[in-house]
């Protein structure tokens, strides 16, 4: 069962076996489609020889990669994150001049994809190191200015995820490992960076966020004291919430908990004002705080030796990247997935760029809520591929048990059950934006790697 | 199957079937006082005689009694609730001096409950009628003051559900039909009036409310146009609300909506923030606002000739008091029982009043939501003794069926089961304010008077 590169439809002709994990959007769409939403006896083919035999030469170690997993969930899942600052990434980072952040493993200029490329210009321009796309363009091309993954600088980014010196990032400080995390303002839907739109309007909504309400909600943050997320983020996956598509419960919750301290702060009422406006026409709000947050609480999880676990997982619009804890910051890559999904008026599976972004972090943390019949049974089967049950995140629809957590690498390859990670759709022309929303699976050849990895670190070939 | 007017433990003598419906605490609650939560298979005891002989009655008039029905559903399902206004009660109303709003049908002064007479006295020294609590209850006796329903002034209060002419209302538009109603802006929660709490802390806050917060919500409201209620309603019952006891996700999504406006319109920076201090630290700050839709949306339900359907069920502490569409304003009484519920640190159910408030009204509209298993039999359930499902509140705990609306006199009779009501719970004894949170059954004894009353005038006796 290889990667699969091709459009939603080709997706649709590998007889895809879609675990929908509580997003009625998906469920919709795969109806609208003609795609049988659940199917839970349906079981994956055998695994090949050769991921038997690496299987086998783990299960010898069985004892100690369980105990080096139980190690890896537990910092994974009993971290506390706090929401403490906003602040220019070049002071929260540190991050010097003339670098670019992006989603995913490290980014092959040449094999950019169209957004990738048109986000990464506009935010050379945004910067001022460049006044048009050519010159832009000239800049990347001899080095001259550097692109890195967010994952390499304590960060993460949403779809092409940049991150520029200049812009404010949210700052999550897992104050049960002293870990600190970032990612940027989520910028509201359509034509926005992260989806590789590049005009004024993109531009003017940066320059706000970064001269205006990125200062204010810093101010509110540090004269908050922080905000702690892991009861919010308990309440809304309560309330429905998945924190990668859905985030309305989290971002109303947080809004709420925000103003007090924003108004306070504001030392101009119209600033305070288009501020609640942002926040109040954006449900997609907490998704950059909860990425932040997953970076935040994964990041301790990782090398942990032996440990089968996934620490991140993350797509630059070319290839997907997976991180195990076991095998600290190694990328195990293959060409990413296009999702397949609901789209925009006017546009169809055809305008669609292969899957982006760093958001699945938020997979790696929690792996599916939701309160219908189908998304139970899909929680069920999803739990076959995790260590165990999320202590803290419990919610009533799963008559209160806690959502799967920590998805170990070998559980993936016995079973071929690939995660599904809920995602926006970017489209492939530059300047496009926002497409639709829809699913997209890990690639298991990445998966395959890990294994390869995992098990030569067990025990060397003779 | 008579009105139990005893203890919670003295309920629970009387085999109590627990219609739950989807408030976790709820199930909690009887789990911890070894209630079978649900019990679908419970069978009620046949109707009296009189009751078996009175439906046969109506059932003569079956097609005439079908078409009533559907009328008063269809006024009653397709409102659409604008929260367009928050002002004194004096301008709103037209409420003259000296006159107190109360929850409930008609209260007789002599048998009223000790939290309702306490927050009456406590409403007369708030508006400087009285000095002290003794000047203030001589008013009463002699009718210098006067009291009556909320509901007779196009008006809702929760608990003892008090409205003075100084007091704020939140003024909410059907605009479907055209009529407006009323309530109060949420308190907040533990000592406070609608309690029964009368300190010093309690008046304090009622001033805020009328010199800064009302004003400041008025205001903001009147700049947005209004707030449609009925989308943000349907989204907030998706998310796990059921608008009485539960309104999380409500309050959050209209403090989002709500603060841009506050924001523009306030001109001190720190009402601004005192406001949004105040909704954010209140979780039910949609009750309210949930009430005064439910009265705008049950009100033009009322009055269609033959109609069967509840237009309004309220308690003021000593009587329960019923409406029925066909029976116009009629109140139908009885006494009111005392919750079974769960209380706070230190309060048992030996310290609980019978209960109290116009919140019942939302029960009209809407009867039940939630996820859990058991939510769902008891869903299934309550639809016994409602006329149909809602068309605009569907929810993905129910496989996205409308939640059950418009509660029939005649199937309540029919097959025994009492409308369940989630309500708070107030301390018996005067100024004590909250003590716990449960669940009260309306009597049967006025649904069987209602019958009688819907029975003489379908087939006048000869």
């Amino acid at each position: 069962m290889g990667p699969v590169t091709g459009t939603g439809r080709r997706l649709l002709a590998d007889a895809p076996r879609v675990v929908n994990v509580g997003l009625e959007l998906f469920a919709e769409t795969l109806a609208m489609l003609g795609v049988p939403a659940v199917n839970v006896d349906w079981r994956p083919p055998a695994a090949s020889p050769r991921v038997a035999e690496l299987l086998a030469r783990l299960e010898v170690q069985r004892a100690a990669i369980e105990s080096a997993n139980a190690e890896a969930f537990a910092r994974l899942v009993n971290g506390t994150p706090v929401l403490v600052d906003c602040r220019p990434a070049r002071e929260a980072l540190e991050l010097p001049d003339r670098t670019v952040l992006h989603a995913g493993p490290p980014l092959d200029w040449a094999r950019a994809c169209a957004p990738m490329r048109a986000a990464v210009l506009c935010a050379i321009r945004y910067e001022g190191w460049a006044a048009n796309d050519d010159a832009a363009a000239a800049l990347v091309a001899d080095g001259r200015v550097r692109l890195e993954p967010c994952h390499h600088w304590r960060a993460v980014g949403p779809m092409t995820g940049l991150i520029t010196p200049a812009m404010p990032v949210l700052v999550v400080e897992n104050r049960a490992h002293g870990n600190r995390a970032h990612a940027t303002i989520n910028e509201g839907l359509g034509k926005v960076l992260r989806f590789g739109a590049n005009d004024d309007a993109v531009l003017a909504r940066l320059r706000w966020l970064h001269t205006e309400a990125g200062p204010l909600l810093g101010a509110a943050l540090r004269a908050a004291g922080g905000i702690e997320l892991r009861p919010l983020m308990a309440q809304a996956l309560r309330m429905g919430d998945e924190m990668h598509q859905r985030n309305v419960a989290a971002s109303a919750l947080l809004a709420r908990a925000l103003m007090p301290h924003v108004a306070r702060v504001g030392d101009r009422h119209h600033a305070v004002a288009r501020f609640a406006e942002f926040v109040a026409g954006n449900d997609q709000f907490f998704l950059n705080v909860a990425m932040a947050a997953g970076k935040a609480l994964a990041d301790p999880a990782g090398g942990v030796a032996g440990s089968t676990l996934v620490t991140a997982m993350a797509r630059n619009g070319t290839d997907f990247g997976l991180r195990v804890s076991g095998l600290g910051d190694r990328w195990l890559t293959a060409p990413v997935e296009t999702p397949v999904g609901l789209y925009f008026p006017g546009f169809t599976a055809d305008d669609a760029n292969p899957d982006m972004g760093d958001s699945a972090i938020v997979e790696t943390i929690v792996v599916g809520a939701g309160g219908v019949a189908e998304a139970r049974a899909v929680t069920e089967e999803i739990s076959e591929i995790c260590h165990d049950e999320h202590p803290h995140f419990r919610i009533p629809a799963l008559d209160e048990r806690g959502v799967p957590a920590g998805i170990d690498v070998r559980r993936v390859l016995e079973t071929g059950i690939a995660p599904l990670i809920n995602t926006g759709i970017a489209g492939k022309q530059a300047g496009t934006g926002q497409i639709g929303a829809g699913v997209a699976r890990a690639p298991l050849a990445c998966f395959e790697r890990a294994l390869e990895a995992l098990a030569a670190l067990a025990e060397p070939a003779p």
